[in-house]
């Protein structure tokens, strides 16, 4: 049994949840508010961040990229030709450039101010940095949506998933981003069918059931959010 | 034969350099200048950062994370006891917190901004952001050095190196990334003597030297920055 300190809008966090799912792991989350600054979730993660995943006999393991790789170390290779970080080499490159391209590029310039200024904000005390969002900063973000989708769609019309062949952990990381950020309203679907096409089929999949059930009070969902033929 | 694009004062490109050098490779450097945003340089990696790999019959591996991970899943298991990212698995969930600490967090907080204001910006044209450093951002990335210095401190007391008895990965991120910022004259050593007890003797292995004969023309090195035993 794992257990995860998460936040329900944490990108990062969703892609943990994802990636557990396909795995066949069960799965028991704790709601963490990283802003807090908890004294207890520090000495899990000394950096503050979720998400944290907590397994049986290991230390704490901090962050989207350590927990992938950990899954993978000890349940890729089980996973035989599903295993979401491929075997080979050269995959095993461009997996991981992708998993980074989703986890941390995309994360730093759209989902994560995305998420801090539009949910985040709303909970957190006036010390903590709350307070109503700012416009500049989600219109710098809502346009870097834009680029990273018209990239998704690239990649989606070049392959059958965006890595490859088969579905790996650069779909997880890139569906996870935009399904918090999908919440908000804040992905112009419409404007890369190829991109679109390939979200809902990543999105029909079972693991990704338990993200669409989170909802905000306060903060309704987008038209998109759960319809899975949007 | 690897070839490495990487600027002689990228920190996460420093970091690679030595992660080749411990693993007794050889290595071609070319100079990259990633603001420029050459064609060819964004073809091999679309983020446009260093640094980049290049090893024979692989695609080009960007990003310092992937290529330690590329190089553990090569050359880890030669290494024996003295492998970077080491067999058990706490080790190897301690040894990847720490890697991510220094070539995520303190790139972020100290070692990126303090390079980018001090030193890129002296050769970018004024459309790529170039011109004098902003003492703003030099005053804050100075201020969280003193606590990343401090934590390194409490590692190394507790420790015989950051992730436990030996050499690691987080050892060579850690360094890299205070070498360059150490050039400027932007490590308060005399604040916290253990940390300096440990770059002491990470600074002194062979690996080291080529970052040491690094300089730059019109910006003189710090005091402390050749001498071993400073």
């Amino acid at each position: 049994m794992y257990t995860l300190f998460h936040h329900p809008f944490c990108p990062l966090s969703r892609f943990v949840r994802l990636a557990l799912g396909e795995h066949g792991l069960d799965l028991r989350l704790v709601e963490e508010r990283p802003w807090e600054r908890r004294t207890a979730f520090l000495s899990l993660n000394p950096a503050g961040t979720t998400p944290v995943l907590i397994a049986d006999a290991t230390p704490a393991i901090p962050g989207a990229g350590i927990i992938a790789e950990y899954l993978d170390e000890t349940h890729g290779a089980a996973m035989g030709d599903r295993r979401l970080l491929p075997s080979s080499m050269d995959d095993r490159i461009e997996v991981r450039r992708l998993m980074a391209w989703f986890n941390e590029k995309f994360f730093e310039e759209a989902s994560g101010p995305l998420v801090t200024e539009r949910i985040y904000k709303r909970f957190m005390s006036e010390e903590d940095g709350g307070g109503p969002p700012s416009m500049d900063v989600i219109r710098a973000a809502t346009a870097n949506v834009r680029y990273h989708l018209a990239y998704i769609g690239w990649l989606a019309r070049t392959r059958n998933y965006l890595a490859g062949d088969l579905i790996t952990y650069a779909d997880l990381a890139a569906a996870a981003h935009l399904s918090a950020i999908d919440y908000l309203g804040d992905v112009p679907w419409s404007e890369d069918e190829a991109a679109k096409a390939w979200y809902q089929r990543v999105k029909s999949r079972p693991s990704f059931r338990p993200l669409l059930s989170e909802w905000l009070a306060g903060v309704p969902a987008s038209r998109t959010y759960v319809d899975l033929d949007f």
